[in-house]
This record gives structure tokens, C-alpha cells and sequence, in this order.
């Protein structure tokens, strides 16, 4: 491929667009990561934008990808396990991945509500009394129910079939996020995931993997993300 | 097909497994709605045990098509629109309506915050003073960032391409639902988006969908499901 992709994303922070980043760093393939270019930030409101692009996504992250725009971030990562060898080429094995795919937005997604629980805009300080009572139902409820659920799904060593794919990626991302986020309560769940935990280290030791965590490129976490360390949130 | 496909969710409710229902009703297709058979519902439970089946969901809808078993809404109904024409078969066409469904569930989900704002084990009433926050967000914030962006994608009369998909038909229950959970908010909304509105009536007016419609097969809404009726979260 001569054009490399380009990833369409708020600059400064992890996010959704994070899941699309360690896909693009696995598979080891050139990308742009536009908005953190010096200009980019136009070119990323653009690909939103009905005046603009045939195709606009609701939010980002956007992939480009020569001629196609690709907005939605299991819909990215679905394209690129594709491409990439990084999903299976049976029909199958395709939809359990994009299933996994989305049960891990789901989870994401109420990460996110713990600090938000009644409006993306509303400052944190301005419903954080409501975001105590989400983040305790989040972190004895919700997260056990879906790490149990995880914990069952790798039990073979991978998501999906017998090799890596995005949907371990993702799932690396997702025990990294919820350690920043909610570190006293992943210290004392994590020893009933000891699959996953085991899943998660073999990402991180991964080659590409492990030279790109240790690179600029990875932002660190921080408290515009979707996983945001508020010590009152974590018990 | 010899075997009807089986879709195994909630009894009692549209939820989630309507957009599955609408796209088996509009490609007429034969299919058991497990569930509400007698003795359906351990049948359902099954498909979310490990110690059952090999790739158990998280939580329902899920179809069994032969031996597939098909978790995540938007996951079954790519499947569906690859299978009965109710997606594109290129490549872009494909991903886009994969695209648009993800933003669909992306606005259902946050339609069932409006009345579980801090969490889904606890009644409506013990979160009602949040879900009226919620709500209000809801109605004056994102009800109308959605329906901006759905009314730009409809533009040429249908979601993707020059026919009907099932991304029409889940916008078609986006705005029924919305119109039952919020009837004040839509019945002042609506006239801003006279392309959604009539491509809503449009996929009313299918034959398969209107019997549908008039059968004992939909559900009405209540208040056990994804959109409710609660006054107090309308104005």
C-alpha cells in the first residue's frame, strides 16, 4: 500500500481511537495520526462533516482508507482484522470476533458513564455525586460481570480461534484502562482473571506492541479519556 | 432454508431483538421467536452459559441460524443483510450500513440511560431524580444531535444506496420508540426532519412490515423495554 492510513482522532488523548491504534501498530502498517499533525485538526472535523464528505461520521475515530472512510470503531477494526490477518477469513470466526467486538464497546461505553452519568455536557464536578453512585454499581456489578464473561471467553489463550486477533488488542486495552481507572478494585479482582490477566501480558510482550507502548506515540493516559483516574470513583 | 432461524430473546418486550424481528419480518423469512414459545426460555438461557455452547453471548438478542450462534444486534444484522438483501454487497456499502446501525445502537443505548442513569439493578424509582437529569440532556441535547445526523444520512430517501436496507428499518423503530418514550419532545421535533419522518413511513408501508405491524407478533411497547412511557421524562 503507498498511502498509508490515516486515523481521523482527538488529539491528546486515548479514547475510542486507541482500539484503532493498537490494530494499525500490530499489524505494523504506516498511518498517519492526523489530528496530532500540526493542520490536522480540519481535516478530522471534516470527515463529520455532510458539506464536507459524502459519508460523515457521527464521532470519531475515522479511518481513511484510500477512497473509503470508515467511521465507528468495531466497524474500523473489523475492516482492518480483514486486511490485516488480524480476524479470521471465515464467516464465523468474522462475526464472533465483531460479536466480542462489541461487547467490549458496551463496557467501554459504561466506563465512561461512571464520570458522565447524566451528561457529556456537564463537567465532571457538576454530576459527581451522581457518578459515585454509577461508578459503585460499575465497579461491584458490572465490571465482575463482564470480566467473568471475558475470563470464560479466553479460556483457550486467544478471543478467537487459536491466534491473536484485534479482539485481544482490545482486551489488553481494556485491563490497561481499567487499571488506570479503577486501580484499587482491579487489584482485587484481578486474581479471579487469571486468563485474562495471562492474555493481557502476552499482548503486551508482543513486538510491535511493546516497542509502540514505550513510544510517543501512545498518549498517556489521562483525565479526558474515556478511562479517567478519580480517586473518589475506585474503592 | 429448511431450518427457520431462531431468535432468541426476552419475552414480553420489544428491546433490542426488535430491530432482529424487523429485518426477519421485511425479508420474510421463517423464524421462532424462542422465548415466547412455551418452554422457550431455557432455551434463550442456554445461549448465554459456557458450560451450554462454545460462544455464549453476554446478554440477548441472539440468533441461531443452523449451527451459528449470532450475538449483538448489530452483528446479527449484518449477518441477516448480507443473506436476504437488506445491505449492499460491496464492501463500502456494507461497512457504511455497519457504520450507521453502530450510531443506531449508540442512541438506543442512551435511551435506555434516560430511565437507568446509575444502574440497571436498581428500579426506576431509586434513580428517578437522575433519570430526570438524564432525560432533559436527552431530549434537548441528544435526541437532536442524532436526528441532525440521521436526516443528513436519508437525504437520498434511504440510509445506504438507492434502496431500502435494514438500516432503514432500525431507523423506522428509532423513531417509533422515540415517539412513544418521548411524545412531546418528538411531536415538537419532528418537523425538522421531514426526510426521517418520511422515510419512517415509507418502511411502515411495506407490506411485510405494515402485516407485521397489525400482527400479534409485535409487542406493543411498555415499560419493560428499551423506550418507556414516563411522563415525567417527556416535556
Amino acid at each position: 500500500m503507498t498511502t498509508p492510513y490515516q486515523l481521523l482522532y482527538w488529539p491528546g488523548l486515548q479514547g475510542r481511537g486507541e482500539f484503532v491504534r493498537l490494530a494499525l501498530e500490530e499489524a505494523g502498517v504506516p498511518y498517519v495520526d492526523v489530528a496530532r499533525q500540526k493542520g490536522g485538526m480540519p481535516k478530522m472535523m471534516a470527515s463529520l462533516d455532510f458539506e464536507q464528505t459524502d459519508h460523515p461520521s457521527f464521532a470519531p475515530p475515522v479511518l481513511q482508507a484510500g477512497e473509503l472512510l470508515i467511521g465507528q470503531t468495531a466497524n474500523i477494526l473489523m475492516y482492518l482484522g480483514t486486511k490485516h490477518k488480524l480476524a479470521p477469513r471465515a464467516e464465523a470466526g468474522r462475526l464472533w470476533a465483531n460479536q466480542l467486538q462489541l461487547t467490549i464497546a458496551d463496557i467501554v461505553n459504561e466506563a465512561h458513564e461512571t464520570h458522565h452519568p447524566i451528561s457529556t455536557n456537564l463537567y465532571y464536578e457538576d454530576q459527581k455525586t451522581e457518578a459515585k453512585k454509577r461508578a459503585k454499581d460499575f465497579r461491584e456489578h458490572r465490571i465482575p460481570k463482564f470480566l467473568d464473561y471475558f475470563e470464560g471467553v479466553v479460556q483457550g489463550g486467544w478471543a478467537v480461534g487459536s491466534r491473536l486477533s484485534y479482539v485481544d488488542l482490545s482486551l489488553f486495552q481494556l485491563i490497561e484502562g481499567l487499571r488506570y481507572a479503577f486501580p484499587k478494585t482491579m487489584a482485587r479482582l484481578e486474581p479471579s482473571y487469571p486468563k485474562l490477566i495471562a492474555l493481557h501480558d502476552k499482548v503486551a510482550a508482543r513486538p510491535n506492541i511493546a516497542a509502540y507502548l514505550q513510544s510517543k506515540r501512545r498518549i498517556p493516559f489521562n483525565e479526558t479519556g474515556i478511562f479517567r483516574r478519580y480517586p473518589e470513583l475506585d474503592k
